[in-house]
């Protein structure tokens, strides 16, 4: 998939493609930020450990808007894949803008829920993954570092949902229109929902998780790196559903852009 | 291995077990890398594709160094086993100074070829795993992000040599200290090679790269990500000799610490 050739984009045997190869992103981050306990210090904006001076805002919030900074310098937040996680800091980058051809429709920058995506991957994915519950000073910054990468992965592969939802709006026009008009949302869903795509999903993730993180040499009982049910949750519980929000939310606005 | 507990440092299962977790994210990285092409304009100062206003450097160097910047205000290079690639515009922190205790003999923070490691990955390991020699301008910050990655895992595991080169003389002062003393470079690279480790590295590392560059649920002839081969020939020709670059810099200035 190209963002530079829009037929390459609404087909959905390409976007299957990315997703599965963005799953081994996601597995790898989740390994690496599973070598450290949770660290609530890095989360919390009123922390007695850590102190920032002249900022409001958690460790994480510190770290990841420098770096976002930088990376919108570098033209990320131009691709239609990439979303910031604190949209008004960004800056302009100093390269020349990428005309990227129209791939979805007038409004997606409008769709980012990013602050959803954070929230629940601090309170509700960290504890399935962390070594264990509690504080490794000395690891703020690297735990915090993985935490960007695990988060910028999901979030790519969660606001992908607005290609699943351009490719098959494309492929059943008359049928999308009729239920945006109707704005019934369970009929959106039950459309873009395929039940078999997702047993697939959760059963490749399960022999993924096992496969990468376990030394293949290593005695046959070694445990993973990371619980390979922790990984399968973690897709079940939001990875999945988020992408479907950001495909309902992308359908439910899409008879605004009428050109397209 | 935890550099609070310098009792920890100097056991060689320790520092084994860490160097075999490191292979993984060495490995990760570069399944990652993998995924662009070489993309040369990144690494050459004088691109005509890319021009950094007021900046001396290329586009990697322009990235790496806003993210030691960022990272040594969280405390990256206080830990021993961090060494910037940039060590003139690193910035102290604003958090408390971390107070490890002495693991490694005073003049630690002069050992640093980072440099020659950045040489090396650009101009020999980067045309081993890209996906083709090519440019994609629309992924240049990607790819640079990876590379930082990359490199740093890189360096991490080649500077440990250090805790190798000190578990070796503590275990044996004797010895090293009469090839110390007569500067016996030959004798301190044979009394710091185990072969045996070696052979079995590289063997661990050819199924490692075939477990986490394939999905476990593809077609049996699915190639790998990252030539499994090509992570051998990185870790044979590089990794494993610089590791003994350090190990012996390390080792024949080791008489200078008279207190340690």
């Amino acid at each position: 998939m190209d963002f530079l050739k829009p037929e390459s984009v609404y087909n959905l045997a390409n976007i299957r493609e990315d997703l599965i190869r963005m799953e081994d992103t996601i597995i790898f981050n989740l390994i690496e930020r599973s070598d450290f306990p949770t660290m609530p210090s890095i989360y919390d904006n009123e922390s007695s450990e850590i102190k920032i001076p002249n900022f409001d805002g958690s460790f994480l919030d510190w770290i990841f808007q420098q770096q976002e900074i930088i990376e919108s310098q570098v033209r990320r937040y131009q691709s239609p894949d990439q979303y910031p996680f604190y949209p008004k800091i960004i800056k302009e980058s100093f390269l020349p803008t990428i005309k990227y051809p129209k791939v979805l429709a007038n409004y997606f920058r409008e769709i980012n829920i990013n602050d959803e995506i954070k929230k629940i991957y601090i309170t509700k994915m960290i504890p399935r993954v962390a070594k264990y519950d509690g504080e490794q000073g000395e690891n703020y910054g690297s735990a915090a570092t993985m935490d960007i990468s695990v988060l910028q992965s999901l979030s790519r592969r969660i606001h992908f949902g607005m290609f699943v939802a351009e490719a098959k709006f494309q492929a059943d026009r008359e049928l999308y229109t009729k239920l945006i008009k109707n704005n019934d949302i369970d009929g959106i869903e039950k459309n873009i929902t395929n039940s078999a795509v997702e047993e697939k999903i959760l059963k490749r993730l399960i022999q993924k998780a096992k496969a990468y993180g376990t030394d293949p040499t290593a005695d046959a009982q070694t445990a993973s790196k990371v619980h390979p049910e922790a990984v399968v949750g973690i897709y079940k519980d939001w990875v999945i559903p988020l992408t479907k929000k950001v495909e309902v939310e992308y359908l439910l606005r899409r008879l605004e852009d009428k050109e397209f």
